[in-house]
């Protein structure tokens, strides 16, 4: 039984400036204000533009539904609850994540200009998206950044199968001469999305990826999804698996990093303790070091340009997939979309218009179908 | 053919203090300074005595026939070459790592301690052993600390088999009420090291560890060890394999993110470009989170605490091996092994013989034998 119907590829192209007009419309009419809705719907939009639907306005539902029934407060300003030198601590009162993190990412470009590197914290703040785009704004900025955040609790560390971490995304941005190279990936082998996203499709799920609740690894897409979903004892396993000689404990450390400085260090809930009393609680990190407080920037860049070129040089092991590097597809597919439309699945444009009815505003017009 | 003759067990034990003076006294004799000599042989042994062989005193020779033959530079003083708020880049001179990162360390804990947070990098540098000690260094101050450097060649990033990055170590270090939680691993999958090791022991290496020239997994660890020793198209694989599909692309973006931090942020070579001419020209990376500045620290190392805790109460899946937090079992056996000495390998030991003939100096001597 799969979760949803299947698609079977089709969906609907929209305009990258409609549906981010739609989202932002939705949010302002679930009670956000529009600066907040503006910049979520940007960051959500990113997502689908960049070929991470699982991040993108698949999500709308839970942010028009929080806002509506009070999980998510629509008024939230953040607030700078502590500040030293290179370090601030906000407090996002519950808020959007995306408004909340952006501020931090503003705040920590700006440290940086003044100290060379700068570290700002987020707590009670809720999802926030896609890190990358938090990452490559800073990095637009001459920034090297990185950008974190816990999360619902779904991986489990190597040695247990109980789910202590977040998906607890890895991701960084450094500026090229003519754009950005950007990682963003979560620290678990595979996310829950990506799950969903192989069900739909009707592909299979494969060992190594996630533990029932007997421990062992499962293969079976939508008992794991809603055991996740319901917390009923299903686990995602960290990079490297479940395996010390594949690296499963260092996978697991990297979440553990990401854990310690979203949750004890900023202040918030670490993962297993999110999204209690309504409430996400969640915390978010955000690293800045100015290229140009190391020597010139101008020549920092060319140097990142030349590894990277070296790297895409590299002999390939399959001859049809050359070497990549992180972020040059989703910028490849952003540039087309942006031109040609984004392709959003039915089922995705079948909810956004049952937001439309719900909140009250006009439905997300469609360009074509797209096979 | 095993690389080496099998150990079969026999191993020497040695007192931490004698094996430290041997060391120290070993790189006094090859032209270190007597505070160069020093702390470098503390990071060496402070390997040995955490059961990481590998970067231990089994590397001695290296260190002692560079200094000798000129590779190293046994006059060099790290010299700040750039400094902006809370942001500085050594130039180590080619001298020995362990001083030039050590003196990083101690810059970038003031540093954090004046703005908040910090980084320091250095360029010109050579192997600096485990990176632990450094974080544990900056974490015993009061810091999160990150730290990492490059390395010769080893690692191909997915999708190629050409070695491009080193086994770039992503380390950190927190303190804790305590003591400290410390990560420290290679972001390849396995290092050289532990296939040697494996070797010693007669145990198998598995596949998914290492590409050979046609781009085929090797399982073959003498061949495998000489042909990354000797630049033979042999390579690692980074942490989730040369496969998509089991996060490959990450172990690769985190071991990039090590090579651009070290590379072209440091001003250093990158790993592709180290060891011509006879010089290293590594590059290490330092950051420094000051818990003082993100709120009150005890209460901090108290989440921390808790966080951990919880971690380890996770019911295990495998009931004869409790669930780990990084750095307790290194700390256990350094506690062990300090008070009851430490098992040096025969193979080892002879090698520490060859070199006191080679510069001079007594002997270490030995406690007993180890079976």
């Amino acid at each position: 039984m799969p979760l949803t119907e299947r698609d079977d590829g089709w969906r609907r192209l929209i305009d990258a400036a409609e549906l981010t007009r739609f989202v932002t419309e939705a949010l302002r009419a679930a009670g956000a204000r529009q600066s907040d809705a503006e910049v979520t719907a940007e960051v959500l939009v990113a997502a689908d533009l960049g070929g991470v639907e699982s991040h993108g306005v698949a999500r709308l539902r839970r942010y028009v539904e929080g806002l509506r029934n009070g999980d998510i407060n629509p008024h939230a300003v953040p607030e700078t609850v502590s500040e030293r030198g290179s370090v601030c601590v906000l407090d996002a009162h519950n808020g959007l994540g995306q408004p909340a993190l952006r501020e931090a990412v503003d705040i920590a470009v700006s440290r940086a200009q003044q100290f060379g590197t700068s570290t700002v914290m987020v707590r009670r703040s809720n999802h926030m998206g896609i890190a990358g785009w938090f990452a490559e704004r800073a990095a637009r900025a001459g920034m090297l950044a990185l950008v974190s955040t816990n999360a619902v609790p779904q991986v489990a560390p190597m040695g247990t199968n109980e789910p202590m971490f977040g998906t607890n995304p890895l991701c960084y941005a450094v500026p090229t001469t003519t754009s950005t190279l950007c990682f963003d990936g979560a620290t678990s082998t595979v996310s829950r999305g990506k799950l969903e996203q192989l069900d739909r499709l009707g592909e299979p799920m494969l060992k190594g990826w996630a533990l029932g609740p007997d421990g062992q690894n499962t293969t079976d897409i939508p008992e794991t999804v809603q055991g996740l979903i319901h917390r009923k004892g299903y686990a995602l396993l960290p990079l490297g698996g479940g395996d010390k000689n594949y690296g499963g404990h260092k996978g697991s450390a990297m979440s553990l990093l990401v854990e310690l400085l979203c949750g004890p260090l900023a202040g918030a809930q670490w993962s297993r303790h999110t999204y209690q009393n309504g409430e996400g609680g969640l915390g978010h990190f955000v690293f800045c070091l100015n290229l140009g407080a190391l020597g010139d920037a101008d020549t920092i860049r060319a140097r990142v340009d030349e590894l990277a070129q070296e790297v895409r040089a590299g002999a390939p092991t399959d001859n049809h997939a050359p070497v990549r590097i992180p972020g040059e597809r989703r910028h490849r597919v952003t540039d087309m979309r942006r031109e040609g439309g984004i392709p959003v699945l039915q089922s995705v444009v079948t909810d956004l218009d049952e937001i439309a009815a719900f909140v009250g505003i006009s439905r997300v017009s469609a360009l074509t179908y797209d096979a």
